[in-house]
């Protein structure tokens, strides 16, 4: 039995509709039936194992392109001391096959959508979502459709044609004018646009938990760190904590630490300042491309869990995203700048006491350094200019 | 025991010195006394569990970025309908940390660094090498130092400096000048420039055959494909088959498959006419930069390993290349133009007869797409530019 309910009132929606949010806008969420006795079992792929926690009735490895099974590490002993965190773990996700935790959504809306029938999957994107959904849908046989606002670069957009993806871009006055239009559309066509944080796709990111849960043998951390965006990837992760405690595999829930860029953080700012909603935010600017969610459809649900279940919300400014992004890459991990901002939000919490010595944090790694070269001209350079001549000095002052 | 063997004549070298390459250029490979009796045991990283394989005598976690665990998949209708090979898998390793093959090689290195008390990580580089190599020897602790040539893109050095890698930018008339000046420096420096095809990265490169050999539960591919440039891939893939037969673990040996690029093809040439040495390729282009290696150190081994062992090669050119990265994109993958090669070279090969079609074939997939965005202006692109007045057409239009 699964059902489709809302998670701010829990009334329920009928599950076939499959829709990404109520009519309200508040975020719905796939409950299913007997979630106490679900266990895992043995399996290759890790939808395999943790089947009886799922909602697809078919789950065909064709789709599959081989998400997951991203690496746990410790961050060692540089990010250990930038951030004054002692027990500091990162969760790769970037080692997913279009080189961001989008992955592991788009392969539970393919799933979907193969029991659904659907012959075209579609969203609206510049970035992860728009090139995850577009390999994905390739890789299913469904068309994949993707809308773009008119400052789409097109670099970003050619990753997702190479796909055969058909982009449609939109010249509209604002963002909100082109959003609507599209969203009128799919109505009239009968198209779903899938959201990065509707139910589906929380099934997926729900896996990571799961995931997690292996690799720590059962040992949750204490927190995990999600840059945040259209809410998705927290809630997903959350909910498959919430599961796992229901089902009795773990005996406390982690707390969840909300990220967002100071310049956009419409739900860190709201948590901050004790509000119920979503403060929304617009014409802003930051390095932190892959978060620009400025009014995040369904944010009320991370608002109200925040309070219920002590999670941490903090933000990091222009200045402090760049700095994580160095120190990161000079530990080894280069990541976007979205991703980078978790690091120095935990550094944040860590010197305002708000995370003990004592406990661990795990850090998503949410997007590959490779998806946003143009971050890295606000980055400082040490190439050296040498000639036949100089190197020998070259050399010797590099190695001084 | 361990020992550095020449793979031509079987001389050998001292352990201690560690020498890339012999006097006299040939590859060297290191020889480990006892490897019929060895066998996997037990342990979490891949090579806690061939530990008895390796020379390594301390493998530190703490070097690892969490490299390899690389997905294995099965290819799918059409790139199984495009080649007419029906058993044919795919082998990600842009699942890698730094979305390459590369990394596999460059955590041996670092092991090996630590166990020599080396301080700096060197290489000569433009692309996946020396992003490689900046991002252990960060995690590593060791001072990266990149020699990159004249017409190295900004862009790619980028990737490596934020990393904490020195770049030193050699202006020099031509490669050759640059490298031998490089290499001069190294001796009078005491710094060994790591090679692609080194002794030690090839020991890297042996685990990806242990995983596979996990990976299918001992049953080894017909034929794995591998673009080729410094040789270092092939060779290690096939020196972890050679050990696992050796120590009786496969029956027999898989086939290697050496693609290279038609427009430098100093490997595929010199085996298509039956030579015994190089044929060196000089003042090309080819679209497929990650493997531009036009006259390889140590590449005789390989051509006399293709005859010993009935080996496959072929080479794509440049428009097969791209057709080849097209329709793996439409597939679901996508991969830089020198990971496409060998999509067309196992077209070509099976059309010919020279795989039967019950063989299987795994293709390695070396290099993430987002390493080379510029390749994507060679392809046809379908973007369409739409305003709010039109897109409903625009929309009808994609989905009829």
């Amino acid at each position: 039995m699964r059902k489709l309910v809302s998670t701010i009132t829990g009334r329920e929606y009928p599950f076939e509709r499959l829709e990404e949010f109520a009519d309200n806008g508040e975020a719905l969420e796939v409950v299913m039936a007997g979630i106490e006795q679900a266990r895992p079992r043995p399996g290759q792929h890790l939808w395999e194992r943790f089947a009886e926690f799922l909602p697809f009735k078919a789950m065909d490895p064709a789709v599959s392109l081989g998400e997951g099974n991203t690496s746990l590490v410790d961050a060692g002993g540089r990010l250990k001391a930038f951030t004054g965190i002692d027990r500091l773990l990162l969760k790769n996700e970037t080692q997913n096959p279009t080189w961001s935790f989008k992955d592991r959504g788009s392969l539970a809306c393919v799933f979907m959508a193969q029991e659904m029938g659907e012959r075209v999957t579609a969203t609206i994107s510049t970035g992860n979502m728009g090139h995850s959904i577009a390999a994905y849908g390739a890789r299913a046989g469904l068309k994949p459709l993707v809308f773009v606002p008119e400052f789409a670069p097109r670099e970003k957009l050619m990753a997702m044609t190479i796909h055969g993806a058909t982009v449609i871009r939109v010249h509209a006055p604002d963002y909100a004018a082109m959003k609507k239009a599209v969203l009128g559309l799919a109505r009239e066509f009968n198209l779903r646009i899938v959201s990065g944080n509707g139910p589906i796709r929380a099934e997926g990111y729900k896996l990571t938990a799961f995931e997690l849960y292996e690799q720590m043998r059962g040992e949750l951390p204490d927190y995990i760190a999600v840059p945040t965006s259209a809410c998705g990837h927290v809630r997903g992760l959350f909910k498959g904590c919430r599961e796992l405690l229901a089902a009795g595999l773990i005996g406390r829930l982690p707390r969840m630490i909300v990220v967002q860029a100071a310049n956009n953080s419409p739900i860190v700012s709201a948590i901050k300042q004790g509000a119920q909603h979503v403060i929304p935010f617009a014409n802003f600017h930051t390095v932190a491309e892959a978060i620009t969610t400025g009014n995040p459809m369904g944010g009320d649900e991370i608002i109200a869990k925040a309070y219920q279940h002590g999670w941490l919300a903090e933000d990091a400014v222009e200045e402090e995203i760049m700095e994580a992004q160095r120190v990161l890459a000079q530990a080894g991990w280069f990541v976007e700048p979205a991703t980078a901002t978790s690091l120095s939000a935990v550094r944040k919490l860590r010197a305002a006491g708000r995370i003990a010595p004592a406990e661990s944090v795990v850090l998503m790694l949410t997007g590959a350094g490779l998806k946003d070269p143009d971050a890295l001209k606000h980055q400082p350079s040490k190439i050296v200019e040498s000639r036949l001549d100089r190197v020998r000095q070259d050399v010797e002052h590099a190695l001084s």
